[in-house]
């Protein structure tokens, strides 16, 4: 179980790393929607392996096909199924895999859970299977700003100790895609890139911060008590492989706030309600209001890294291990695409079950 | 919708804070457990307004019944329903309120969102609803206890800038309960209390961090993906009222760690896989690997500040409010037993989750 | 498990027929439908023991009490909880059931299942959980009606071998409501009157069908493969407690029809698409056609008789049981609304999955 | 949405008729269960076009690929996803029905849902779409057999006029499959072959009763309330195309009986809880009661005839249509895999339900 996310835009992935075929299917969609795999695959490409210098040299195209669900062009409104194959697959790398779980893997939770494991590549663990996450989320942001405006923009924050300094006033795609390394800072860019360079032949990794925001949501789109759109964002984002960590608007530094400083006033602004400052981060009661939603996710460093490691074997034996093969040093330029597919699942699905509950509310009952 | 969690332990509140009585219902729960109130109770009482000097002086008894799914004191396997009577409500200290959206609360988004509101003491938005979640998290945490001797240990780590030194290793039930802060450092629990009597004597509010251990849990829970059990337990603790940032294991500090120090090697110990760090916090690729699970949660100061703030009302004009009532400067001792219930809640259904599909691995198919 | 009904008019019951109270909670009600006890109340009437001379004579008056969700007459759009409390519980009527297994009720299978049961009146397999649901389906009709105009209405078919002659054109909520059987003709009405009378005075029991009939429901609800319109129809009368089948339209009488008599041909009729014909009984392919959708329930005799009938006793030895108490030899009046209610907690839910998916179809995407 | 199917063990199954490719993913399985495509690929036999003379002459080999979930040769607990290929397709035999609304299919409700329409072939409401539910029952089916010794047994009772004497104490596989009309009564086989074959030639189709009987099935299995046992059978039944009713056990016979005749004694024998007559159908109040599960399914002639109907065109005006192409005649000996498959959907689902909450009843609790 645990293959499926979302309500009413409900996204099932399904496939091993190595498995030839890794898909998705979207069920929920609405129908009549422009959609071809041209709407897909640039954001495919923006997850690809060597897309840059900066990520592992694996090769794989990541060219996405769509099997079912359009016809001449549009949603069908039934499900959308999307194929991905998978080129690059070198069992022989992962042999020693086979025998040894890898730290801070899932090999062995995965093992002690199922009481087996594909051992290729990490199966099921792998982040491949977010390119079904990405694919869906293309169709989800597609309907996001075609219907309601809404522009969702992740990037790159912090890289180990090196801080992007960012104005959320002042980033779009085009700055973002501007370095490969996806952070809007450009001086910061560089010396990330560097730094990655460096950690990778060192065959160490390192983690770091991507930022997202999501600009345009209306007010009203969450559900109270336990569904709330914060809590549903968190889910996405810990969701995502090698994520420890989420926090929105004033997120952690909310701590050593008085209220008397962190809440954020209501003021009339063009006939429309705003807040004067903005530490909700765009929700409150796990509703939008209607000012920008921005969260922080913090990435851990990679786990595969090319020094010996001690481990355990699955004989249950102490022993040690050296990854080999092509692996990123750093995983955050390839999440960017992520998180925002995921947050994107996330505000489709509520703004149709916000359509489904709340519309038209004037109606005379 | 969203007054529902949970997949195979299905837990669904309702209520409002002045609406005479609130309640939950848990289906979903094993047959023949030995359960009456007095399991209840107790988790209850650590949450209610008046229980000691620092919290909020209204005063509710908060006393629970349970009104179905229990015979003869065992659990009949069908809906177990209980319900709690709202005692001290005064709506005259809200009549300013129906009138005007309190800054940082969810008075204004659930307008924007449902076209109407409770306006007496936040509605459905009160933290009033975690009583349900706290009397459901009661039968999870003696379900837990006794199948599987997990143990969970919430605990105020940090207010405001006081943060607490606790070993994790030495903590129990009666070091968090020692002080009405829940603080398991006794040094750092007074100048809280202090602090937390100054602030509330400017009518001011603070927040913190509290911090929650569960102990115990084998390896296996969880499910891989989307419904990875770090995502689950996000999810529960952003649904929380007032929380902002949660993190698990190494958390926002793994940013700036390599992989190489990052990784938790594995080693045998007494015949069972441990690892020698534990920066993964319990959780590998979304599976508990049998070492403690422990995350934190960040809680924002109190929206409900004595002091005069802007705002806008019900007729879109600006305006400003100065709250009334009794209220709460500092959340978190109160917030201690919500987190716990939220924890146990997420890992009992991922226990039966895991029975469902993984059990009997064995069986010669 | 298994006492939730709906997507996203999500309705929960609880509560064992002798446990003091029963209820039930519906989420994702539209918010700002005025709704108040008085709406409900009719429903529950309809259903309730000792209501004619040819049901039992418990004595219920099953007042319903909404105690959330409601804010000045209008739903909030949060859980609507709903509470009735059992009164004329007479525990000693069943301390010998407590040691036998009735034939033909839920009194093993429940101790197969959980290994224990609640013997008092049927504890959780007793028909007064149906409360919730006519409760719950008072307020699907309402928005049903005033929303879409859509009128559901359902009345005794046959009983026993008393066939109602009925035109379906011509019948209304005052015709079925005119004699205590509610059946639509007035003539065989009177015989199942003298029926049930005698069948009650020998201890005995008699079953029939409820024919059901859905006017105004607009084309385009339901949703394909699995949840199709008349799939959820179905499941939702087979839950309701003594019913042993379900067809729709033609049913069980399409077996003996050809292709070439049973399609209905499309005409175009005021500018509308209607069909000649209705065999289809106002769904296709899962999806209603605008047509009247009919159906028709079959409800077993009654498994309660006053005669001795040989069971199994909690030892698992043979024995006799005879039934005391006060029952009703014929299901089917107090069942009406019943299957009411569950056709409209079907339809409203599809109505609200309709509205998130399928509106705004001419939307530039 | 409505494409999944199933609450542990799910199933979702995509593609249009002639869209390429045609799938179906199954979540939950249980890990370490031996499945290759020969476990699939039989039932797929059983049901695909072509078989026999009787059946559509349609040319699929609706040859089986698992792409996930399997590693050397065992589930892994991962997402099992299956693909088709549609061969056959010819777009030109459909170019009339682009223009117009078949009878009694779903072309209009779809159109009239979605407001376009895939109308090759019917797109997803053709019943191509079964090929996923097939595929998914066939590992459910290896699950029930395997795990529980669970049998389940579908047949063709009736078709049109013609009633076969069936003595299900003594059918089993080999003589269901012994003629092509899989009809355990030889001699009423012929009958209906003759039958079959004569409306085919007439242009005309017919339909008729599948019953299904599933062997085995320990007391327990099913949830009280909404997801009765019989419910989820009843809506799995209802799901499938052309179904038009559903009873058990005594079904609508049940009608003309009284309770002392309808209630099924309770007995020892041999140490076990049977009942003496099975009226109930091997279910009660919901749940298994260890007795043989029967129900009927009503197929209605299929919709898809050789001779000229009244219709409606896309621009709503009245026309006729002559169907073209190859069909089927009688569709009951092809759907007979399919109400196998999806009565081991409904069964393994609730196997594993009732595994999660009500195992272990005798732990200390």
């Amino acid at each position: 179980m645990g293959n499926t996310f979302g309500h009413l835009f409900r996204v099932t992935t399904w496939g091993e790393s190595h498995g030839g075929v890794i898909g998705v299917v979207v069920d929920g969609c609405p129908p009549g929607i422009l959609l071809t795999e041209t709407d897909i695959q640039p954001e495919l490409d923006r997850r690809r392996p060597g897309q840059s210098s900066i990520v592992t040299t694996r090769k794989e195209s990541d060219t996405v096909k769509i099997v079912s669900g359009i016809f001449q062009g549009k949603t069908l409104g039934t499900p959308i199924c999307m194929l991905v194959k998978n080129e690059d697959a070198r069992p022989e790398a992962y042999s020693e895999i086979a025998e040894k779980f890898r730290p801070s893997h899932a090999d062995y939770t995965y093992f002690a859970k199922y009481g087996l494991r594909n051992w290729q590549g990490g199966g099921r663990s792998s982040a491949r299977e977010t390119i079904g996450r990405v694919a869906a989320g293309a169709i989800a942001k597609k309907i996001l700003k075609t219907r309601y405006n809404v522009q969702i923009l992740a990037y790159v924050k912090q890289v180990h100790k090196i801080k992007a300094k960012v104005d959320i006033n002042k980033i779009n795609n085009e700055i973002i895609e501007s370095n490969p390394v996806r952070c809007p800072d450009a001086e910061a860019a560089k010396r990330m890139i560097k730094l990655i360079e460096r950690i990778r032949s060192e065959g160490d990794s390192v983690g770091g911060i991507i930022e997202c925001i999501a600009l345009g949501v209306p007010a009203g789109w969450g559900d109270p008590v336990f569904d709330k759109l914060d809590a549903d964002l968190s889910k996405a984002m810990l969701s995502i492989p090698a994520v420890k960590g989420f926090d929105i608007g004033s997120g952690f530094d909310c701590i050593t706030m008085k209220g008397s400083q962190h809440n954020d006033p209501f003021r009339m602004k063009n006939g429309k309600v705003v807040t004067s400052t903005n530490y909700s981060g765009g929700i409150q009661g796990g509703i939008s209001n209607g000012q920008p939603i921005y969260f922080r996710v913090a990435f851990k460093p990679v786990a595969t890294i090319m020094q010996e490691q001690q481990t355990v074997n699955i004989n249950f034996q102490n022993t040690t291990l050296k990854a080999r093969g092509r692996h990123d040093a750093c995983v955050l330029p390839r999440a960017v695409p992520i998180v925002e597919a995921m947050t994107a699942l996330v505000l489709v699905d509520h703004s149709l079950r916000h359509k489904a509950q709340c519309e038209d509310l004037q109606a005379p009952l």
